[in-house]
């Protein structure tokens, strides 16, 4: 049997767990996962996972936890042959992905895959690291960290991979590192991991919920749920949001089934009262990734000419909401203090 | 010296207690201000008003106080000349202003005074009541109740009034009506109380303030002065929402100054951290009155063929808020129950 591949999960949250336990499960690969606030918890009790997929997984852990993003150079460790990174993207407040995970590049032999939503995350990748394949894996899971360390996967874990282009790369050794990525990962047999190499097609299509049902579940403190029996909402927001997103992917080349929209709307289960990761991401007081959700969608959009005003408006609101955050976490500092509010 | 007008105050929170210091500080006019859920209080203590206007007042009073609008025919009592409306207006939750006032009306005898904001607000009044004049008016006043009876009143009370268009009503019996109306709020000589025949252009005027900085304060929940210093959502919301009503006002036919918009987004101190009424609704869990400030405005520039389109995205996201009062309140009722949130 062939040597292991030696796996580096940066951002060990619910997505990132779930995907180090397929790695694992492979037989194949051996994680490093890479634990910052529940590191200690990790540590001392391992994860605790309840799986659609896996079943029940007490006290789990990968191969090596660590506390920070190993330096290979400067300790003399063996190279990494991926690193999977399933942490938030959020470049409006730092720090970036590919600083991130710099010291543990091992220069055109370490395969990036970036579990991440949105549009153009490969464009500083590539650029940092042009000798490097980058992979895009887009998720569709269903599962939340709910308190350190456990984690509640309740909806099967589907991974979308395909290779970013790369003019420095070969299409062949792009695609070579996606497939065998798809094939480690879909060892177990209990997950599924489509090779896909319509990456930009596939970035689309999950824009339609991501762009419409993260910000205005976010904006709004409504699950889908909730959003879906007030009705005003999907009609006024959730579709016109979706349409522009279908229109622009149009314009980008891309054709999204137009029955897409509509599935789209009904996919999560009404009785889940789902809460998109970004509600979920506020509610716990992070930062939201507004800017490769909404914001690089937007862009595009407007290069093709294609009118994307309710998106607009959605972002202005979610900059809104990154700025209390920021507020909260004391990176403002105002001056006066709250008098008498107004009549407006 | 003629006898005092009968004026019937329904909604004496900030704006309405503050119309009532002026016009019994007229001394021609004696009120009755329905309260309700702050009679017990103002029964038993009165009002404690601080004023910029009129100073502190300690226990004040208007000539009656009642629980409920008086039922002048099964009642036997004298007609009211004035009623004068100052609640908010949530003609999607009800009950109607029409039926509200409708025991205490005169056919062909009360004015009816109507201090709220939006567009359209006369229209079920005049058809309801076609004998009787309705007048218009706006309020830029700045002042919050802040517990039962207390009013805080910060920024000087500027009236203005006109009379709504009535086909079956003469334009000089309107205008007389408006006259009389604004010669006594003003006799004090605190207080600013302008007639001003041009109703239209006045509230549409006024609707640059609030279907902006109403919504879009109330939605992200901050204060105008923290919108201000966050930057992003003056440029990408506050701005565009001003100027589709500009846009909609001109093809109404109301040329509103250029220069109003940015007077607008500098209109509240910096130093006080205004919160428009809309925030302060929402805040003490009470409806909010979108319908006329937002969806009145939307479908008369939809009707003029002027694109909207961050207006119609900030209704959508009060309607959402609405529901989740509505839930709040109890008026809707979830089956299931919050399982599992979901990764989007």
């Amino acid at each position: 049997m062939a040597e292991k591949k030696n796996v580096l999960l940066v951002g060990a949250g619910g997505v990132g767990t779930m995907a180090a336990v397929s790695l694992e499960a492979s037989g194949r690969a051996s994680v490093t996962a890479v634990l910052r606030s529940n590191f200690a918890s990790v540590s001392e009790h391992g994860f605790n996972i309840e799986s659609v997929d896996y079943g029940s997984l007490k006290a789990w852990k990968p191969t090596n936890i660590a506390k920070q993003v190993p330096d290979v150079a400067q300790d003399n460790l063996p190279p990494f042959d991926y690193i999977v990174v399933a942490t938030k993207n959020c470049p409006d407040v730092g720090p970036a992905v590919e600083e991130i995970i710099a010291p543990a590049i091992t220069q055109g032999h370490t395969v990036i895959v970036l579990v991440q939503n949105g549009l153009n995350i490969e464009k500083p990748l590539i650029k940092t690291f042009p000798q490097n394949v980058v992979l895009s894996g887009i998720s569709l899971i269903g599962v939340a960290e709910k308190g350190h360390g456990n984690i509640i996967h309740d909806y099967h874990d589907e991974l979308i991979v395909g290779a970013f282009k790369n003019p420095n790369i070969g299409p062949d050794t792009a695609r070579a590192a996606a497939a065998e990525f798809v094939e480690i990962y879909s060892t177990s047999g209990k997950v599924a991991c489509e090779h896909n190499e319509n990456v930009d097609f596939v970035r689309w299509r999950k824009l339609i919920y991501n762009a419409s049902f993260n910000p205005i579940s976010t904006i709004t403190g409504m699950d889908t749920t909730r959003l879906r029996l007030a009705k005003t909402p999907i009609e006024t927001l959730v579709k016109p949001a979706m349409r522009e997103i279908w229109n622009a992917a149009k314009a980008a080349g891309h054709d999204i089934p137009e029955e897409h929209i509509e599935n789209t709307i009904h996919i999560d289960p009404l009785e889940v009262y789902c809460k998109p990761s970004m509600l979920q991401d506020v509610e716990k007081g992070n930062y939201i990734e507004y800017e490769n959700i909404l914001g690089e969608p937007i862009r595009e959009a407007e290069k093709l000419g294609v009118p994307i005003p309710t998106l607009k408006t959605l972002y202005g609101l979610c900059a809104a909401l990154q700025w209390k955050t920021k507020e909260a976490r004391g990176l403002i500092e105002l001056e006066g203090s709250n008098l008498v509010p107004n009549e407006g």
